[in-house]
């Protein structure tokens, strides 16, 4: 696809609040890059578009492997343009820069989802790190609020530590679990449970509806046993099959409900001015220690050795490390 | 109780090192000053201290208000000094900031533990915050050990983050838990069930023997629901009576079980030099962080503020930030 040119931000802008498609992936593909003239270039017309963002219900969408994820997406994501939505979807997949590739790559696999018009489906950014791949998803999602998608899907492969940064870019955390007995279900990684607000139980079909049945009683009992992340909501627990498309309307109204549970009272605004103060805090922590790497070198590696193999005390090693490398380092505890 | 005075600080570890506890005291009293030349003469002791640390079992022990913690640590304490162990009790309680005091500042609560020869109780330091009070529990437990405690229990009170912090510094995780049927369940906070090592159901005893055996069933199955934080670890799940001083021998035999998992196959080194890695992370990220504040003053809260109320982007106003107050920050993303 050629690239078009806008004359100016403001044309651009106004392409991105038109939905002109091309406008929106080339916006997100300028704010993914490193080149110094489109950074600049990117930062200005976000500015412009800030205003027009925030409304959308950011949902992530999170399950162990084989729990039959894409499908799920494509299914549901056709079954929300059915209810009048207009729909995105994102991933968070920092292992695509070891894949080389990325979860939505290969977009073939939700092929009719990518066809329709009121959807748009971006693939993970390749070559950027946890923090960088949370950093260019939130930026992309602005865009695609300005260009009024009003649910955005961010994916997120169950590799641990993605889930709680998506946690803190969403509003609803939507974990898609599997029919399977006993041993089976060990396969949900360490916190990810308590980050649920609705549980899905996936494949309610066939052979396996009498499983999803018992998955689903549970995972309601044990969902009961930790606290929700958001002290008044109470988490359903739902079962779907994304061949049969059943069980889509329960969930598309229990993400209204939840919609509806966050506009009240001030809530909405509140949590969205949390998610840009996160967001501020974790640009200046990740800019700080990438900026004191630089200046350490290999002196930073060599300290831990030295703590690792234990010749050193921790607290020696970082004190001598801080003297030495910030300026005006306070030397007193 | 007047302070001794040891000539040389040889003659200061070898008194830690022959178990006297005054000079265990006033250690790890020179340890939590701020005062520079008590820091100076605290880490030089830990210097010479540091080959004889590292062999003891850290033991995290965390559970919901009016699970019967101090009860259950004065009773299990004493019961694990009748198997021959030395026992010392820690607390990682930053709230005792606000409070004044300190959840173990009240040592009549652990008076016959207190009392007893064979154990050390050391209450939290006053005036520090969540990372302050990890750190100082850290350098206390090496004292302890090269003074020759080989189990050392550090309180946690269940106020969410402490929790993920002592796990970073314990080699087992217990959390107790209290009978009661569901909704009383929920008080368990957020991703902590997935930190335990092993889970303890208290008050098993007169009446609520029922009700304790219908929350060991409960908890037993939901463990099961969520992974390990050992891959190789299953989970028991026992119930304890710290009244009658019932189910401690199987509590004790599943620490000294999991001591044995974690002594086999090199296990326990590379978790000894894992935890000093991140220790010393987490002093360089603490000590960074405090640098960059004190040279930002009011300017990172009024960004902050910008961000929050949607007056800039997040990555405008931390680039801006950065920019100005890091010598040669790079201004490429």
């Amino acid at each position: 696809m050629p690239r078009r040119k806008w004359n100016t931000p403001a044309a651009f802008a106004q392409a991105i609040l038109a939905s002109d498609t091309a406008a929106v992936s080339q916006a997100i593909t300028q704010l993914e890059s490193t080149r110094a003239d489109h950074q600049e270039a990117a930062q200005a017309l976000l500015a412009l578009l800030l205003p027009h963002t925030g409304q959308s219900l950011r949902i992530g969408i999170t399950g162990t492997p084989g729990v039959g994820k894409s499908t799920f997406i494509e299914a549901f994501g056709l079954h929300l343009i059915q209810c009048g939505h207009r729909v995105a979807v994102v991933a968070v997949d920092p292992s695509s820069e070891k894949s080389g590739g990325s979860i939505l790559g290969d977009k073939t696999r939700m092929e009719r989802l990518s066809q329709h018009p009121h959807a748009f489906i971006r693939p993970t950014p390749a070559g950027k790190n946890l923090g960088g791949v949370a950093h260019a998803t939130r930026e992309a999602t602005l865009v695609l609020e300005a260009a009024g998608y009003d649910r955005i899907l961010i994916e997120t492969v169950g590799v641990g530590q993605s889930e709680a940064v998506v946690r803190t870019l969403v509003d609803a955390f939507v974990l898609l679990v599997q029919p399977g007995g006993g041993d089976d279900l060990q396969g949900i990684k360490r916190g990810i449970l308590e980050l649920a607000d609705i549980l899905v139980v996936t494949k309610n079909d066939g052979q396996l509806k009498k499983a999803a049945a018992a998955a689903l009683a549970d995972y309601s009992h044990a969902r009961k046993l930790v606290a929700p992340h958001y002290s008044g909501w109470r988490v359903p627990t739902l079962a779907v099959s994304s061949l049969e498309e059943t069980g889509f309307d329960t969930l598309a109204a229990a993400l209204n409900e939840l919609e509806a549970y966050l506009r009240s009272s001030d809530r909405w605004d509140a949590q969205r001015a949390e998610q840009r103060r996160i967001w501020f805090d974790q640009l200046i922590e990740a800019g700080l220690k990438r900026w004191f790497a630089a200046r350490a070198g290999a002196k930073q590696q060599q300290a831990r050795s030295a703590v690792s193999s234990g010749h050193q005390t921790p607290y020696a090693a970082a004190k001598a490390l801080l003297d030495e490398l910030l300026p005006d380092h306070d030397t007193t505890k």
